[in-house]
């Protein structure tokens, strides 16, 4: 390996970096006290009941700090989705290597005090969630439930030109079904009007206990797969910290390289042809830089390294294995007697909005605009005596929908999957097309590498684009089948939740609300077979705390008109609206269906 | 194209059985009379109200008639599963042909009036669904809910060496994130004792309305893809009929050498080394053979064929298009003046067990054995007093797992994301291992390519491997966190659909219980936080009938044990237990446990 893109200082400064977050990760998942080992460390210290997951974080901690170098070195708007959201204590301790993490906590100082708080409220009664949550700073993605991590990236680099989402991709999480087709994604982003997303794929062999499929194919195999998928794949492997600073800084100037010409390229000439984007596939030890062996068996590099390599703390030498552990970052070179980073490390961090836990892409609600809606009441059908005429609701709302979409044009999608049409929203094509940077044929009706509507066959990959559009500070709409809707009652439940706690942190602003249309109801397939009947979506979501959802059945045309307009304007909610799309009576006049829906 | 792998007799009658199984699909999708267009066609022999997709059918067809020849000429046992399953008249016009759909609907008999008896019903109210449903003969799968089709032959072949399944993959389907990621699903099939699937991809280009991703990348990329999933693609493109069947043939001449040599040397030699398993991409136009145009817009090879090519039948000139459309397939060639198909080409149809309808693995349920059981009071924890001992429920229930694993070595899994050790059924690891084909490194533990638990991070294939193992007549227990089984909501459903129509379907036999153990649930959660509390998934199974339905909530290890009991027993239910892994009281012993259960 001959590579020489850090310098000797450089590297040595970002590796102790590594060492500061990885020592404060050790700290959070095991002590209650004596955060700077200024005394011998004994099982008082010691968390009574050990939680979190150290297997992942030195991984997310080591792509973190280099993430940190391009920003600066190229003046990057970049903010980090991890995938492996289990690996809180990762993105706690680097948002608070940077400062952000104090200033939206300030009693977590950046002092021994807030050290020791740090390392306390960390999975603890009335402290922090073990995950990264809408808690940590910098963060759109819970990671709780595996999955959604790509999906989540690039719905927040739609029309968000100038920002690079690093996604990094658990190998237990590419197993799920979500992840394996959020690849595909790269052929619905444009680099005239997006940003980019660098996925890094982090091969660390195991998910809980048992190897991973990716991490277990041939070299030849892998690279097959994600040229396959699209992109270049850098190769970043290795467990010698040294070897691996010099190529993963390699690989991300190769990566940035890569990225600012393809956009430059389009952003000059238009888009012609789908490129081919970077990604990166970092191999590195499950845990690494833990204790290599405990109680006689293998720890780095295995699965035992995915919680906490050490349970029981009582067993004789565990204090002392961890005593050494956390020495072996020499936290003394790193932290000054006050608990403080010291200044040379501290330097390497971006600095104001650049840094990833306050880049504002992250608290999409600070970026956010009101759409401008036009006057629904325009749209309404003539309803000259009730039952007099019939409409199709939902060919009625398509048209409000066609005109959001012409005067928001960068702010503003819809998500379906392949099913814009058939729930007739059809006039939207009259000034947008579905979007495609892959292959267009002459035969095809409304695609276009600039369409607005986002049709992929996966329900997944419609709700988590759009999430991570919402999240980054837009709004949208997702169209589906009534009876497929239950695809995604997970992903619905999480970002419910995620709503309801982001609610309720004061420095998290109200982001647009996730707006469902779900029609081909269950009355109106009988068509279809028992497979497409199913009306037990609004069960679940009836579930959820009522400051967060609002289900609608508008009976006809026009109070359909006037509930879109409502979500459109609304906050921070889930809205569930089932409509018909079959010819049906309309009920209520333009004012009736006003009064009705404000009632 | 110089192949020439069928001489040009059986190419012409072959050619014939697929235009007599378009033919019929057709006349389901668009007649109410004049079967045998006896008379010119008029507006009164056409069904009022058009439905079913004719897109997907003639490729279905395609395959159907090149399975048919493979399985005589290599005496295979072969079931098809059809992704798409809204090719319904393909697989209906197929097992018609063939003759197993009058064997077991003897009144849509293969006459004339038969044939019509087959048209009417067609997606007609007191009819059959548009899609391959528990009513159609050789079918495991309904794919109304695309993305499971791929999981469900893989879990139909594992532990079934002689089975092969042909396994057709939409290439809208192919964009939902279960079926990305079940092609990794030959990283589970070990050819030792393990049937084959042969996948085939089909490449018709659309969707419902938008072009699809893997049509519409470069060739180069889709074959690295998939060589990066870890099969051999042999490509079948174009759309010439006569170069079409050669290809075809030849195609899949050579995957199944590749199988039976894999097979043959794994039976032979034992298991070595993950084989690369052949696969099919057929591309083929979507309405293949269908009207080139209508009202002056393409129609053949374009996304208008999806559903009916013509809506509106009273429109001027579309009864014409729809009589040349028919009459393009010659049916008088095909069929007697009594509508039977003529002797000639009925006999390239396989005969009795081998017809594709009525393979038994297709009736699972006809192949059950009664699970071996042990005596679950054996492992009963002994209670002196209610509340007086504390035992983890399910490490107790694991152990009996473990022996039911042990006595039942060839039709018991279990299925599990990586949750088996965590869920505490660690004691099934004395008997066997998890399963892997993929590389093994010394540092992993409990893991072997004849592994009888299967773990993949997703629940989606964990669910699908599971339903498929279960329809082909076998038993299992999916182990999860409770947190997560929302994921598979959607699925659940359709079994659950699946159970109940089957239920009332004579020749339909019972079927083992989809077992499910939900722990790390919610009250035990507070450690994973928010996103890992759900306890909604019960509300979700309280929608369904109780007839197929099942919900344990068994207290304590002794009642679940008993209740594990019952479960393996059952047949055709949804059971659903969720029990504790925690150290917590039990309140029953044996005896009272067991009079709990049978209360
Ligand atoms: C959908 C889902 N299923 C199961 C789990 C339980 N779980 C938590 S972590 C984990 C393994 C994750 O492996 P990987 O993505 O490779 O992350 P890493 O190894 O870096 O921790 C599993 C299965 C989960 N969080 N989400
Ligand atoms: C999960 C799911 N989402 C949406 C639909 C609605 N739908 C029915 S057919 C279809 C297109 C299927 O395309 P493909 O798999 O390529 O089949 P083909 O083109 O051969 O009909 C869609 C989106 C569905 N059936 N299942």
């Amino acid at each position: 390996m001959t590579t020489k893109t850090l310098s000797a200082e450089l590297l040595h400064k970002m590796d102790g970096y590594w060492r500061a977050a990885n020592y404060l990760s050790v700290g959070q998942i095991y002590l209650f006290d004596n955060p700077l080992l200024k005394r011998p460390l004994t099982l008082d210290h010691i968390k009574p009941r050990l939680l979190g997951h150290w297997g992942t974080t030195p991984g997310l901690n080591f792509i973190y700090v280099h993430l940190n170098r391009i920003i600066t070195e190229f003046d990057l708007s970049v903010i980090y989705i991890a995938g492996p959201g289990h690996g809180g204590p990762g993105m706690v301790a680097n948002t608070y290597l940077e400062g952000t993490y104090s200033e939206v906590y300030p009693e977590v100082s950046q002092d021994e005090a807030g050290m020791q708080r740090l390392f306390k409220q960390f999975s603890f009664p009335g402290g922090i969630p073990s995950h990264v949550a809408p808690e940590t700073p910098g963060s759109i993605h819970e990671g709780g439930e595996l999955g959604y991590a790509l999906s989540h990236a690039f719905g927040a680099v739609f029309d968000n030109p100038e920002l690079l989402v690093a996604c990094v991709v658990g190998d237990g999480e590419a197993e799920t079904g979500p992840l394996a087709t959020s690849w595909h994604s790269n052929k619905f982003l444009n680099p005239v009007h997006d940003g980019a997303v660098l996925p890094i794929l982090h091969l660390n062999g195991y998910k809980i206990a048992g190897p991973t499929v990716l991490a277990r194919i041939p070299h030849a195999e892998l690279e097959a797969l994600f040229t396959g998928y699209g992109y270049t794949p850098h190769f970043v492997e290795g467990d010698d910290p040294t070897e691996m600073h010099q190529r993963m800084a390699a690989a991300l100037d190769a990566a940035v390289a890569e990225i600012k010409r393809i956009q430059a390229d389009a952003r000059a000439n238009g888009f012609r042809l789908r490129p081919r984007w970077p990604m990166i596939i970092l191999r590195s030890p499950k845990g690494w830089t833990g204790p290599i062996s405990v109680d006689g068996k293998p720890t780095e590099g295995t699965f035992r390294s995915h919680q906490v390599p050490m349970g029981d703390m009582s067993h004789p030498g565990h204090v002392k294995i961890l005593q050494e552990w956390l020495q072996s970052y020499r936290p003394q070179e790193l932290f000054d007697p006050q608990g403080k980073l010291i200044a040379e490390l501290a330097a390497l961090a971006p600095t104001g909005l650049r840094r990833m836990g306050a880049n504002p892409y992250a608290n999409g609600g600070l970026l956010l605009h009101d759409l401008r809606l036009p006057d629904f009441r325009a749209y309404a059908v003539s309803v000259p005596t009730p039952g007099a005429v019939d409409a199709e609701a939902t060919r009625v709302q398509g048209e409000l929908i066609r005109d959001v979409i012409k005067i928001n044009p960068a702010n503003f999608r819809v998500f379906s999957p392949d099913e814009t049409s058939s729930n007739r929203w059809g006039a939207v094509f009259e000034v947008t097309n579905r979007c495609s940077t892959a292959e267009i044929l002459p035969g095809d009706e409304h695609v276009a590498p600039d369409g607005r509507v986002m049709e992929m066959l996966s329900e997944h990959q419609c709700e988590g684009w759009l999430e991570g559009y919402l999240l980054t500070g837009r709004h949208g709409f997702f169209s589906c089948y009534e009876a497929f809707i239950h695809i995604v009652d997970s992903m619905f439940n999480q970002h419910a939740k995620w709503l309801d706690v982001a609610g309720h942190i004061p420095w998290r602003r109200p982001i647009g609300s996730l707006n469902y249309l779900l029609s081909s109801h269950v009355w109106r397939q009988d068509h279809n077979g028992f497979s497409h009947q199913d009306p037990g979506f609004i069960d679940i979501v009836a579930n959820k705390k009522a400051e967060i959802i609002r289900v609608y059945l508008p009976p006809d045309a026009n109070t359909l008109l006037a509930v879109t307009d409502q979500c459109l304007r609304s906050r921070n909610f889930v809205n569930v609206v089932v409509a018909g799309k079959q010819p049906a009576p309309q009920w209520l006049d333009r004012d009736a269906a006003i009064a009705h829906c404000s009632a």
